[in-house]
């Protein structure tokens, strides 16, 4: 039995939820094709009164999609596991459920082994002992009245056995399309050459191209640099945080790790020296959509916790690999077809960083110098969704600030350009034959607080303003004011940098005894480019939370999704496009705060064959919520604990400070 | 001698300078206070046929502000230290030179000790054992004929013997005006203390308030953290950097590490796998303008490094603090008031750091993973200006990026503020009896590359937009392009974040074999509010540079300040306000980029008594430079290099992982 309400569900409830929607159904296993099982969120309602008043412990219960067998309609149940009641059961014929591990590879087998493709990838002519492979990629959407589950097979030579061979540096001019519940060949597409749409008339040889490879096996050893000196991270006390089933305490901050297959790690009841902060953070959604308008590359948008999901699609994580130093890990389940639990073992990391100093101040009449590090703590998943990764990072630190940290790294979605050609409209030119289509990347945050634990909260925004035209005031004209507006009604707001916009979640009823101002937590936002995309477009109709970096809305139990519930191949934004729209008052409310940042990715050749991480961040800070500077009582850095070394020559000399005639 | 044109000066070279001079101007050593003694760098066209041809390595020169006893006048004179000869020497009667310890310590003892100042202080009735301190703050300018060289002195209570008791959080409400050279009070002024301009008719006794203070002994052991677990970095190979002289390699990159009294670290003749980046990157110029209308506060407008020097103010850093690992040191050389040189040890360190994941690509398809870590360089300084500190850093990594990144801590500039209020407009409340009054930093970073090499270079602008309303072209409205426009004359540009508007150096005559492109590298802009006030202000006339977040020039020799040479009380921007408005080409010529940057920084009791670091930074990025990934060849991250260890609970379990049912 899991402690806290929001644990994610564990393998023997996993277990459970599918055995007894089989029983609820009267169902033999194999007439299911299970897709999800992943915890129903009791009510905030519900947990708030068991973790603020002691009140029952909530039921446990399971949010599953599935598919009847033969059946085109994703169906979607609520099962309560703790007292075995399917609570609910709703066929949505109108939706896509997200991608599942078994469709996808059995559209993969359906398509590379499909007459019509093996016949046009004979006109190849590729060298025989190339692999042929495809990337089934969500279809997107370009026509209302499609209800087909369609998948676009992306396809590409593997010129070498290695198994990390870059097949994307070898994209093919073709792009067969699947129905995933039919395994037909829908149509089989193939791929513009050139700068415009305009097709080969008949595909032609594939013109033999040098892959980039990033596979050391193929680089070989001599390949690579000889010059990097190992470094640890050594604790030889341990870390300083303390593990209690999924309650992680460190450094005065207590919260709850949860995890979704949706949405990978996910902070619940988050505290901060036993003040609570937040009751929920998320990465919500994130959408990607393609600035290349031929066809089929117009209907490129992933939506990747919507269409796949960050926790589905997490790494199993290594140790030495993807942290460095004492790693704590936690695992995640997720279901097989036939409703057995699977653990993913090592999704999610965490360990402690130091991230140089944290605050400093030397007294320059003694030269007396006190020096804080900034040490963190390191909540971590990366997720591979086909060609990309992004590295999802959640960070703390003792001055009470939560960073949220995204990595895009992986390898850009290529498509095949004619070798000849280097230039492109429409992207870069990464390697020989390959064009690396311009994108853009948002990401969506989603902020649940609960400052001081009061639901009643008020998102303010504030704007620092010149006072300007009041010479008995300002006579110099130096002056500028904060005007705070409070958020009244849900939407979609601006960043404005001429102002220095912020906005700031503030607990009205708690007033800071120094500052005379409200408790608060202030959104240190990631300033970016919003959707390109126009307001008639499907990009923009689909992931209309990317059109606006802030939005704030009323918060309402299992309204969790930027874009919606249901992405894959979605038609409408049913998420903050929804929420964002009600006339209600969110003034001194249950309030939420989502903030969506991304980049744009004008593709460079030194983004290929791996991309190097392309950071982001966002922080909240508090302000007003304590007296003084948290860390205020963070030890003083000291060489005694520190241990550093000092660089000398190997005389013992300091060779580099000659110059100054030391 | 020094090995390389652009060292600083060593300590002999400081001597040989000051005696010369002296000698050249026939006058004993007391009748000279100097002020500065800095490298005087040779012009670029000497330093290149030197370094690019083998031409003769160019004379060693100094540039020296100094005082002739008794005359108010600054003098400049450059002296080529090579030859013994004194190039230049000019008479500046119309600006102020930078402030020099020897003149602020004898403010600050002339201000402690006035008859006037300590009548006023009696009337105050603080306790007999409490200290008087005051900060002589560069007086700033309200008045164009304002000739006189002026200090504004803020005065403090230091209630505690502690050489770290915080005097900043009992600030006291005069602030005396002080001539430098005269050493006369020319004005008692007192400070508000209520939320308008109004004073009290007489200064009224101190309200005593407890302090907060931030010395680990005030404090005592038991207020600090227990639970802060050491955190040791490792190299046990020794670092992957190598020192020549001042000469680094690392990874790669090559670079000359410059040092001045003005800039602190600059990099000089900066390469990467032998190709030439940037002939020097520097931290130009800083300016910090306060937002409260109220006289004296009105004046309050530091530029950091004109007025005092990220150099002179550097720390000396000690092993342990200030950075964690295996670290090595640069001493740097200032000048007494006598001519001699004063070594400063340790004033900047440099070493390497883990930043998390550089690359990762996982083959889903069987698992395969490949992790290259974010091994960083780091270069880096702390500056106490007074209350402030600034840390400053040089960051390289593996990817061939450079960032340039900058924390601002220390404490707040405090003003008093009766201790029974708790708002005013200008500010907030940090602490009892404490206004922190709300201001901005605004930083500017110099960039002079040299692509390839090459002098002639063009600074573009790209701007990705939609294509929007060709319905032919771009029927489902993705598409979107990148517009790039050449800057081809000098000024002040605009970042657009609906454009993702980035700026790009470039070498037009080197095109990238496999893109296409001009090789280049691009600014990831720090995007902030720019200088509040309007450009009829003294501030914005004083600091235009800081307008703008974005400006070109034409490369001329020594216009290395943003704000001009002499900004100590200044009245206009001699620098980049001059070098920009020049009618002259900078397309494909010798140009600079420079980025203005900061924050607008809104006080918090959380940033009392001394401030959690605020980071912010600017990364140059290759962009169609290399011809794919260069942290390609990173040896992989593996756990027997990296030697981590796995976290588990005492009896050897995962106890966080009984959720998930392992």
């Amino acid at each position: 039995m899991p402690k806290h309400p929001l644990d994610p569900l564990s393998v023997d409830e996993v277990r459970k939820a599918s055995q007894l929607l089989l029983q609820e159904l009267s169902l033999p296993p194999m007439c299911i094709r299970f897709k999800v099982v992943d915890l129903a969120e009791p009510s905030k309602d519900e947990v708030l009164a068991h973790l603020q008043r002691g009140n029952r412990v909530p039921d446990r219960k399971a949010r599953i999609y599935y598919h009847q067998k033969n059946s085109k309609v994703l169906t979607k149940s609520i099962l309560n596991v703790s007292s075995g009641i399917l609570e609910t059961t709703e066929e949505l014929p109108d939706v896509q459920g997200p991608v599942d591990w078994v469709e996808y590879n059995l559209v993969t087998k359906a398509c590379n082994k499909h007459p019509a493709v093996l016949a046009e990838i004979a006109k190849l002519k590729v060298p025989p002992s190339a692999r042929i492979l495809n990337d089934p990629w969500a279809y997107g959407t370009d026509d209302p009245f499609e209800r087909r589950r369609l998948f676009q097979c992306y396809m590409y030579l593997a010129l070498n056995d290695d198994e990390e061979a870059n097949h994307y540096s070898t994209p093919l001019p073709l792009a067969p399309i699947f129905d995933a519940h039919t395994m037909e060949l829908v149509d089989l597409q193939r791929l513009p050459l050139g700068v415009g749409d305009e097709l080969d008339t008949e595909t032609q040889p594939w013109t033999p191209v040098e892959p980039v490879e990033y596979s050391a096996n193929i680089l070989g050893t001599e390949a690579l640099r000889k010059d990097l000196k190992p470094l640890h991270i050594i604790q030889p006390e341990g870390p300083s945080f303390q593990i209690d089933d999924r309650t992680v305490l460190w450094q005065k901050w207590q919260f709850q790790l949860g995890w979704s297959l949706r949405e990978g790690p996910v902070l619940h009841d988050v505290r901060y020296g036993e003040r609570s902060l937040f009751y929920r953070v998320s990465m919500s959604e994130m959408t990607v959509p393609y600035g290349d308008p031929r066809t089929p590359y117009h209907r490129k948008q992933a939506f990747d916790l919507g269409d796949s999901g960050f926790g589905l699609t997490s790494n199993s994580l290594a140790l030495g690999c993807d942290c460095l130093g004492h790693i704590a890990y936690f695992d995640g389940v997720r279901v097989s077809a036939t409703g057995d639990p699977v653990l993913m073992p090592n999704v999610v990391c965490m360990h402690e960083v130091d991230d140089g100093i944290g605050w400093k101040h030397t007294n320059f009449r003694n030269g007396k110098s006190s020096v804080v590090r900034d040490r963190k703590l390191v909540i971590q998943c990366t997720s591979t969704v086909a060609n990309y990764e992004y590295i999802l990072a959640f960070v703390l630190d003792q001055a009470a600030n939560l960073h949220i940290e995204v990595r895009a790294t992986g390898i850009l979605s290529t498509m095949p350009i004619r070798p000849d050609l280097s230039v492109s409209p429409w992207g870069t030119v990464v390697a020989p034959g390959v064009l690396a289509v311009n994108h853009q990347h948002l990401f969506c945050v989603r902020i649940d607080p609960i400052l001081d634990g009061e639901r009643n909260n008020t998102v303010v925004r504030d704007d620092c303003l010149p006072v300007r035209g009041n010479p008995n005031l300002d006579p110099f004209g130096c002056a500028f004011r904060v005007k705070t507006t409070p958020i009244t009604k849900p939407g979609g707001y601006d960043l404005d940098l001429s102002s220095g916009r912020t906005y700031r979640i503030t607990n009205p009823s708690r007033v800071n005894e120094i500052s005379g101002k409200p408790a608060g937590y202030k959104l240190h936002a990631a300033p970016s480019q919003m959707l390109m995309m126009g307001p008639e477009t499907f990009n923009h109709r689909r992931g209309t939370f990317a059109s606006k970096p802030i939005w704030v809305t009323r918060y309402r139990d299992d309204e969790l999704w930027a874009a919606g519930e249901f992405t894959n191949q979605s038609r409408e934004d049913t998420g903050l496009a929804t929420y964002a729209t009600r006339d209600e008052n969110v003034e001194n409310e249950d309030v939420v705060l989502w903030h969506c940042f991304g980049l744009t990715h004008v593709t460079r050749p030194e983004d290929f064959p791996v991309m190097p991480a392309e950071k982001l961040s966002c922080t909240l800070k508090p302000t007003s919520f304590f007296r003084k500077n948290p860390s205020n009582d963070v030890p003083r850095s000291e060489q005694r604990h520190n241990k550093s070394t000092l660089h000398t020559a190997a005389d013992g000399s300091f060779p580099y400070c000659q110059a100054a005639g030391r």
